[in-house]
């Protein structure tokens, strides 16, 4: 059995492993990121947590073949660069150069969501799909495509369905993201709410003490016409938006993952009768579901990713 | 050498050749489609072809290795099943099956513009990029996806870039082939010529006795400003789709072609500019060309498709 390291680095803490080429975490550890302090010294984190999680594994070290690493931000994978990352404070960091130096060991950089996407597919809810769609719908929407188990370069987050409609953080407007992201959704509860502000959901908003991505999903719990309204129409674009990547990309499963996908069933099965109407008629349609593996995803993928 | 016959299935002829594994074609043949005729007497007719194309390029039989098809319509590619063609009425057509029974080599089929996009990555404007994207600007719009020299499968024709927008001949409503196919152009065009009926746009219709996705170039090289106002908002959405697929895919070139991509640089330049504004900052911009194989791309990614 080969095994291989995975580093998922986040902006609170950064997760190690050793990860087999089957997909099972072996061992693991995590460290704060300290994203305030300089880069080098994190680096000195990550090889500690690496180390760490290389003696707890109880392998030989020879046994491992090279590190992966999945990282938010901009970076320049062939070359093993974080070009920039705003959140951690880091810029042209030739991570893999001085992770392969430290550890004798190739390093290959994967983008995080793109990592994560991977470990979906080799051990989560896209096992053995041979061309997987993985969407994040949290503060922003990240994609992520897995071909033949190999991660596909973009983000179709920012896929531009409505020309002229919303502002996306991005600068562009219509954006996949500013209407299918938590924030979208959360955006589209408030207009709603300040059209009928003593409706049930401007009700259900004040007993949570903020507008969620949850408080219309509560508001539909209690019977509420008006949140039924927001949810249908968060679901039409987001359906129209995943039509658009089923049609283009052809993919066997479709997973989602990021805080709206916790409603489950509850998203999963109006989206899927939206979806249907909008995809080619004649191609067979993917199973849409939930991300299954949470956090381990990131680490198992990007451990994954530079599986040869 | 290693070499493949290539299958190139159109309305009007099909057109085989033998092609060797680096594109080069050897030896080519056509033979009227005659699509009003039984599926199975077609069959011969491609048979002949192929025999025919083999003849002239004077190789041993035994030097070709297999057959590669590109057929328009619904396909089964796994199974090597046009399930459908309304152009061809074909339904159901094991057409593989039967070539390979016949030749005794293996058979493949691909979709026409999917094949097409491959040839001009394996020998025109594409060639050697590790992933490109090829848009036909036609009747429709058609998008050929190549990833390390592989057929991606998959059509972004049909991605919704203006929700609730112009209706498409695919039933949903703002598709990229809505507005950016060469019926889309002549549209935009049919509607301004009807704002301004007295205007040099609407003279230039009525002297090439109809409108088609020339007539506003034309009527732009006589210095009209309508015909401008048409361009830059067909180049808008043009530079929308295709700056959603270059962030979602990172293509090194996208090939135009199709009848509007024969404008050439006077598409192509202001099209870059506005496609660099809609892409993702730090990302290198991919080249952006015309197609360079005309007919043979689609004969060259045929024969292609089927190299292992």
């Amino acid at each position: 059995m080969a095994y291989y390291i995975g580093v998922d680095i986040g902006g609170t803490n950064i997760k190690t492993g050793v990860v087999d080429s089957t997909g099972n975490i072996i061992s693991e550890a995590s460290v704060p990121t300290g994203a305030d302090r300089p880069q080098d010294i994190v680096l000195q984190d990550i090889l500690s947590a690496v180390k760490n999680s290389i003696e707890v594994s109880k392998l030989d070290p020879k046994e491992i073949l090279a590190v992966g690493l999945g990282s938010p931000g901009a970076i320049d994978t062939e070359n093993g660069i974080v070009i920039r990352n705003y959140n951690l404070g880091w810029k042209d960091f030739h991570i893999c150069e001085k992770i392969s130096g430290e550890l004798k060991i190739p390093a290959k950089l994967a983008n995080d969501a793109d990592a994560a996407a991977l470990g979906e597919v080799v051990s989560g809810s896209a096992k053995g799909a041979k061309r997987a769609l993985i969407i994040t719908l949290g503060t922003g929407v990240g994609t992520g495509v897995v071909v033949n188990e190999k991660i596909l370069p973009g983000e179709f987050g920012h896929m531009v369905i409505a020309y002229g409609g919303r502002p996306c953080t991005c600068g562009r407007k219509g954006c996949f993201e500013a209407y299918s992201s938590a924030t979208g959704l959360i955006n589209m509860t408030k207009e709603a709410i300040a059209k009928h502000p003593g409706g049930v959901l401007a009700d259900t908003a004040k007993l949570e003490g903020e507008v969620s991505g949850r408080t219309v999903f509560d508001a539909v719990e209690k019977g509420d016409e008006i949140a039924k309204k927001v949810i249908d129409e968060y679901l039409e674009y987001l359906a129209c938006g995943i039509a658009n990547l089923i049609n283009g990309l052809q993919p066997e499963v479709v997973s989602l993952g990021g805080g709206v996908a916790k409603q489950g069933e509850k998203l999963l099965a109006p989206l899927r009768v939206k979806v249907e109407r909008e995809v080619f008629k004649g191609l067979m349609l993917p199973k849409i579901v939930c991300c299954t593996l949470g956090y381990k995803a990131g680490l198992i993928g990007a451990a994954m990713s530079v599986k040869e």
